[in-house]
């Protein structure tokens, strides 16, 4: 079934593109959802890279409770506040059998209630107490891989549900120096992962205070432009200061000997980020995905009809799979009908005697975002030609078969690229400075990220949400950290002044 | 501080290895427990190792909800009455706020209580009802990585934990044959990691009605012999037959179009592996660890006192360590005081100015079980000698610089080796055949596996459970997957007659 265009009614198209190109469904569980295998199969993509940048900076990954006691969550006062409205409560612990119908066995009454952890910055921190005595045992980095979850009034795959997929950060420093240069070294970590790997460009910057992670001093986001003009959060990196250190009395030995509350850093990137690529990079004829994430970078679609001719192609197939094999990239291929070179599993209904037809297939392939086509047939194999679907053009390509493996590396290299490129200027298109209330939401309406001055109270910040839905998504950030459209102006909606303009949308 | 010593109190000796080797810790949460960095590294290898090993076989990796609703648990009469007891509940969504207290929202209850996953056949299987139309999609084979929750209410950390880790394969079968054949081929998988990764030899056999999963129609078990003559369970492979096909109404249409229940399978392998691991190899020093488990396998300390012997040591170590690098092997190594080669940490502990002497250090290492430590002083290069200590032997080895990586490799693989033999050779040495009530009883008393006779009924088996605390582990199979000790002979208990022998523990 076609997809409904973006331009007709994107939501729809994110919410069949998700289903048909098997990446998640919703479950029967409210707001939480099944990550199918070929969704999965990128989220694995998006872990393991994730993850040897955080080793490479030090993290080590640990485990710790997914419940959390209701009074380690109450320390932190706006921790709580953050949280305490879609906390699921786990208050027993034993069914029982009541004439034949299980029921919650009364009995059997937790005396203190437990929390699904939402996030674990106060059970880690009740942990760390036992694990830092002395500057000597700082910095602590450390992460972990986790379900949270948070519940959620109005879901969405991927962009919001109840239960989410996440890695959290979370480290212990001597200074708050220490504590602000890993928030902003993290947060570049994953400036990396979106511009590299998922051929995204966001924009960098600070959060304002309203906008804050609860319990967090300052909080640093990549905020990503989907193709309908709305922001996405990517992920986030958060200064957390003593809060969590003072909420959980945990002290250290400065070199001085004397006793200081540790400072906190927190950061977390979740599966969330699936909704992102997909609304970055996808078309009308379904998902797109850069070659760094993809789990399958060339499918082969053999073609034949008498047995001679499948012997033909199949040699010829095995002629270029060869050279991919031979050379050391990582680069995943299928030959449609076989298993797979390498254990990624794409979806199990294409890899089977299904009697679906050739064309169906290929549309499937295209619908997942195989990034390379290769159908070979008798007429490909008697010219010695290779026709290659590149999944983000229109025009086929021909290579030879002679050097296959640099042309079809460079065609990946090139696409990566492009596909990065693409988001940049998207962005830069849809960006505009507005210096009045009506052009603020003229852009809006037009799908626009909005520089816009503002006089910096959190009370206009509201107002200015109420009344347009858009919300300060950060104030920018350049390269090296500093900050971008310091110029003087005028708030859009008090008239007081203003020293920069901020980035406002309307977000996901 | 000094271990036990396992011949004193075996049961002292684990927890303290476990605290002391920074494997993991008690948590705040009653039965949850936190794992440390060091342990966890140990983790993340048993997953990647089973990772790829699953995916060999063709499975796929997903992800299905945490909660599952009261309704979904109880389809199965079997299943829910496994789990019913045990059951973490949630109830409630929101927390508010009451004078100034945080209190569950009681106009936040859940119209159906959901309950924390203790494991997932159920939500599985209502979501396969989508999956499953025809022969066509079968089999499906969906292997999950998760945590899960069982309210126990002893534990001990990894062996029995209200919260553990665990992967859970759950497929589907057009055939009870090719389910049987599922079941067995993943049974070997397990076994296959257990040899040749964990290096420990356990007798793989079928359990008894009474001892099967909840739900299943059989279950197939590794059981491996702890070294105080225990049987720990090791992971299991369970043929569910048409039981939750029939419960959660997955039907698909058969070659002939005949609508059929699918047949299912599960199998499951935790953190409790973490625990056997460190029963069958350990001493009273600390962690041993096999090679092909080990986070790192080579530790360099460096022994100077003037700077001219600093840079001499440490150049001698970099010629050893570029050895190392050149050759492209899974070769951990970690010189004391600097950052990894590769991204995997020790704990956080050992890797700083922590002012702590070499001997504490070295000593650290052997407790935490780093297969080689080589201490490198200006004697060693003074005499172009390698002095290894290898974990698993009292005497250290002198080795040369050149052929360094060569010998290194042999000794890893000789170490392998030689801990495998060693599990293998403690169970033959410590399993008894026994004929009598009598007999029966003092073998168990000398921490030994039993192999007797039994009626096969269960009455029988629950009166030598109650009388003894020995369960049957298994019914053992030989490799080619044979009943083994069929033999006649009477019942132990009730005299009756038997045709053969099963094998019996005190069980962890």
């Amino acid at each position: 079934m076609a997809l409904t265009k973006r331009s007709e009614d994107f939501s729809a198209w994110y919410n069949e593109l998700v289903v048909q190109a098997e990446l998640a469904q919703n479950s029967a569980v409210r707001g939480c959802m099944v990550i199918k295998p070929y969704g999965f199969a990128i989220w694995e993509n998006m872990q393991r890279t994730l993850d040897f940048l955080f080793k490479k900076t030090g993290h080590s990954n640990a485990y710790f409770p997914l419940l959390i006691p209701k009074s380690f969550f109450t320390k932190e006062a706006k921790h709580v506040e953050g949280f305490a409205t879609e906390a699921a409560i786990v208050t027993h612990y034993r069914l029982k059998n009541q004439d034949g119908e299980m029921i919650v066995d009364p009995d059997a009454k937790l005396e203190e209630e437990l929390i699904i952890r939402p996030t674990s910055e106060t059970i880690i921190w009740n942990t760390y107490k036992d694990w830092i005595h002395s500057y000597r045992d700082l910095p602590l980095l450390i992460n972990q891989w986790a379900n949270v979850m948070r519940w959620e009034m109005r879901t969405r795959v991927f962009l919001r549900t109840s239960e989410f997929l996440w890695q959290e950060g979370h480290t212990a420093h001597a200074t708050a120096e220490d504590a602000v240069q890993e928030t902003k070294r993290m947060w570049k970590v994953y400036q990396e992962f979106f511009e590299k790997i998922l051929a995204i460009s966001g924009v960098p910057g600070e959060k304002s205070e309203n906008e804050r992670f609860a319990g967090a001093e300052n909080t640093y986001t990549i905020e990503c432009m989907m193709q309908d003009g709305k922001a996405l959060q990517a992920c986030t990196s958060h200064f957390l200061g003593q809060n969590f250190g003072k909420a959980f009395d945990v002290t250290f030995a400065n070199k001085n000997n004397e006793q200081e509350h540790a400072r906190a850093t927190s950061r977390g990137a979740s599966t969330r980020m699936m909704g992102g690529l997909i609304m970055s990079h996808s078309d009308d004829k379904g998902l797109v995905l850069p070659p760094m994430i993809a789990p399958i970078h060339i499918v082969f679609i053999p073609i034949w009809k008498t047995d001679e001719e499948k012997q033909q192609v199949s040699d010829y197939i095995t002629n270029l799979t060869d050279q991919l094999e031979d050379v050391n990239l990582p680069i995943q291929f299928e030959v449609e009908g076989n298993t797979y070179k390498f254990p990624v599993a794409l979806t199990t209904k294409i890899d089977r005697d299904d009697q679906k037809s050739m064309g169906w297939k290929q549309n499937q392939y295209e619908l997942q975002g195989v990034p390379l086509r290769i159908a070979v047939g008798p007429r490909d194999v008697a010219g010695n030609s290779i026709m290659v679907a590149r999944r983000d053009q229109e025009d086929k390509l021909t290579l030879n078969t002679e050097g296959f493996v640099d042309q079809v590396t460079e065609i990946l290299r090139d696409m990566q690229e492009k596909l990065y490129k693409h988001t940049q200027e998207m962005r830069a298109e849809h960006t505009v400075k507005v210096n009045t209330r009506d052009e603020f939401t003229k852009a809006l309406d037009d799908g626009k990220f909005v520089l816009a001055h503002r006089d910096g109270t959190m009370e206009t910040e509201e107002n200015i949400k109420t009344q347009t839905k858009a919300t300060i998504r950060c104030i920018p950030y350049d390269e090296d950290g500093n900050d971008l459209y310091s110029e003087s102006g005028v708030c859009i909606l008090t008239g007081k002044p203003s020293t920069k303009r901020v980035l406002f949308a309307i977000a996901y």
